[in-house]
C-alpha cells in the first residue's frame, strides 16, 4: 500500500479558461473541441448515459449532467435563469468536473460558462458537416445573443460559411454581433425580419433565448436543401420550430430520450421518426440523401459534449502549462485514519491539540 | 440592469476545512452541524428531494446528491471505491457545492471528505438523541475505520456516552481508534468479538466498510432497550444487520425511497414498516415508547445532511474569516456579450487580438 498519496485536482478558472482560449486561438479551440466531440460520438456505446437531473424553482432551474465511460467520468453543473439580467448576471452559468473512474478522484474542476458556448458551436458544426450541403456558403443566425459569435466562427472555420444573415428582436444584440463579427473579419448583413434573413441561405441557425413555445421558423420559410441548426429549443416549454417544419425533412438529435423531452420534437408524437447523430457519424444511417433534402438538427446539449470539452480544455491547459491546482481531497498519511488529518495539521499550528479538538 | 457583476464563489479546501475545524473545535463543529441538520429535518417538506444519481463501474461508483429548498441548492459529489487502498487513497472522497436558487450562482465549493465524517456522526447523534434511552452511557463501536472517531466524539458530547466498546476485524484499526480516543480523553475498551463488545451496552453503532451483505448483528446479540445506529449498510448489496434484527424493534430512516434501496431494509419486503426520522423530530410520530424498546436507525446518508453541513461550514468560515474565493463564473460587463469576455482579456495581454482569436 502506498501512503501519503497526494491527490491532484486541476483547476481552470473563468479567467484562466479565457486566457487559454485567447492564447490557443478561439477558432482553434472550437475546432479542437469539435474533433473531441466527433471522436467521442463515434464511440457512443462506450458511455453510460443518464438524462439530466433538474431542480426547478420559480425563476429557473439548476441541473446536473453526468456521463462516464470506462476511464473517465464528467458532470456539468448548469443553471437556466431567464430573469438574471435583472442582476446583471448571465442567464446560463456552468462549471464542470472530470474524474477518474478507477478511483473516483476528481481530476479537473473547470469553468464551463464560456466553454459551453464553444462546445455548443462545435457540436452544431459537427452535425452540420455531416448533414448540410457541402457547398453551403450562407447562414442565417436568428438570435444574436451570447452564443451567436461562437456559432458564426465555428461555421466559418469548419464549413466555410462566408456570409451571415442576422436577425434578433433586440436590435442592440444584432449591433453587438455585427461589431464582434467585424472584429473577427466575418461578413454579416442585418435583416428586419426572420423571413428576409433566411431567404436564400443554405443553413439556418436558431439560437433564441425566450423560454416559451415560440415559432421562429414556419414551413413557408423553408427552402429545399436547407439545413436547420435548431439550438434554442432546449427545454420543456421552450421551442423554436413550427411542428410542420419538423415534418419537412429528416430530424437528427443527440440523445433521443432527452431530446424527446427537451428538444423541438417535444411537440411531436412519441413515434415521430428521429435519428441519433452518432448513427450518421459512424455511417450506420445516412444523413442527407440528396441536395434538395431538408435536414434538421434538433440540438439540446448533451452531457457527452461537456465530457469532450472538459477533456480538450484539460489537455490544452496541460499542453500550454496553464493549469492551476486546488486541494479538494485531503492527502491522508493513512486512508483509514481520516481523523489523523486533523491533529496532524493542528500540531503544525499549535501545541495543545487534543484539548482544542475536543472543545 | 446592473453591469459588470462580480460573481463570488467561496472555496473551502481540504486543508482549509481541517484548519477551520481545529480552530473552532471538532466537537463544536459536530454539534453545530447537528443543530443545522435538526433544524433542516424539522422543515422536511420545504425540500425538493431526489434519489442520488449513480454511475457504476467495475471498481466502484460515483454519485451526485442534489437537493434544494426555495432559497438554496446543494449537491455532493461522492465516490465509493473499496479497493482504493491499493493506491493509498481513501475509499470515499467527496466535495460539494451550495448555490443560490434565485440566480443559480454557485456560492460555495467545499471539500466534503472530512466534512462528511462530521455530518454522518452528527446525523447519528441527532437520531440517537430522539430514539435511544436518555440514560444511555455505553456504546459499542463495531467497525473502527475512518468514521469511528467522529461517531465516538458525537455520542460523547451529544448523548453523554462515557464508555466505548470497540471491535474491528482488523486489530490495527482498533489500535488506531484507541490511540485517537485516548488523545481526546475518551475511555475505550477493546473486545475480541462483536458478541462481547455489544454485551450490556445501551447503543450499538455499526460502521463497517465491507461491500457485502454481512451479518454484523444477529438477534441473539440484541438486548431490550438497545438503540442500534446502523451506519455501514448504505448501498445495494451492503448490509450489516440480520433481517430478524430489523423485526425486533421500530425502524427509522432518513428518506424512505432511498433507504429501501440502500439501507439494511433492502433485505425486507416493500411493506415492511419504517418511519422517516423527521416525523419523530417534529413530534408527528413517537420514537421510543418505553425503556425496553429496541430502536433501529437504518442510516444511509441523505443529501439534506450535506446541505446542512455545507451551510454550517460556510457560515463558520465567514464567522472566522477563513473563506477563500475561486473564480468559477466569468464577470461579464454585459451578460448578453459572453464573447466580449475574450477580447477584453486579450486586449490586456497583447495588442493584435482579433487575428489571434480567429486563428
Amino acid at each position: 500500500m502506498q501512503s501519503n498519496q497526494h491527490v491532484t485536482t486541476r483547476f481552470l478558472s473563468a479567467e484562466g479558461a479565457a486566457d487559454m482560449i485567447c492564447r490557443k486561438g478561439l477558432a482553434a479551440c472550437i475546432q479542437g473541441i469539435a474533433a473531441y466531440i466527433h471522436a467521442d460520438f463515434v464511440r457512443w456505446n462506450d458511455f453510460e448515459k443518464i438524462a439530466r437531473v433538474a431542480n426547478h424553482s420559480t425563476d429557473g432551474v439548476i441541473e446536473l449532467m453526468p456521463i462516464s465511460d470506462a476511464q473517465q467520468y464528467s458532470f456539468k453543473y448548469v443553471n437556466g435563469h431567464p430573469r438574471n439580467y435583472r442582476f446583471g448576471l448571465p442567464t446560463v452559468m456552468a462549471f464542470g468536473v472530470l474524474a477518474d473512474v478507477d478511483t473516483g478522484v476528481p481530476t479537473l474542476v473547470s469553468e464551463l460558462t464560456l466553454t459551453t458556448a464553444l462546445r455548443t458551436a462545435a457540436m452544431s458544426a459537427v452535425a452540420a458537416r455531416a448533414l448540410a450541403r457541402p457547398d453551403s456558403a450562407r447562414m442565417a443566425l436568428i438570435g444574436n445573443g451570447a452564443q451567436s459569435e461562437f456559432q458564426a466562427l465555428a461555421f466559418h472555420h469548419m464549413l466555410g460559411i462566408r456570409e451571415f444573415h442576422l436577425y434578433d428582436t433586440d436590435p442592440a444584440a444584432t449591433e453587438k454581433l455585427v461589431a464582434n463579427l467585424a472584429a473577427l473579419g466575418l461578413h454579416a448583413k442585418r435583416f428586419n425580419s426572420i423571413r428576409e434573413a433566411v431567404r436564400g441561405v443554405d443553413i439556418v441557425t436558431t439560437v433564441t433565448a425566450d423560454k416559451t413555445n415560440a415559432t421562429i421558423l414556419t414551413p413557408d420559410m423553408i427552402e429545399p436543401g436547407m439545413h436547420i441548426n435548431g439550438v434554442g429549443g432546449d427545454c420543456p416549454g421552450k421551442t423554436e420550430l413550427h411542428p410542420d417544419v419538423l415534418r419537412m425533412g429528416a430530424v437528427f438529435c443527440e440523445f433521443e430520450p432527452q431530446s424527446r423531452i427537451e428538444g423541438d420534437m417535444q411537440q411531436m408524437p412519441a413515434d415521430f421518426p428521429v435519428v441519433e447523430l452518432w448513427q450518421v457519424l459512424t455511417g450506420k444511417t445516412p444523413g442527407r440523401r440528396q441536395a434538395s433534402d431538408v435536414t434538421i438538427f434538433d440540438s439540446v446539449g448533451f452531457a457527452l459534449e461537456d465530457y469532450s470539452a472538459l477533456r480538450f480544455m484539460r489537455d490544452t491547459a496541460v499542453e500550454l502549462g496553464m493549469d492551476e491546482e486546488i486541494s479538494l481531497i485531503p492527502a491522508l498519511a493513512d486512508p483509514k485514519n481520516l481523523f489523523g488529518f486533523l491533529p496532524g495539521r493542528q500540531a503544525k499550528a499549535e501545541s495543545a491539540l487534543p484539548a482544542a479538538l475536543a472543545a
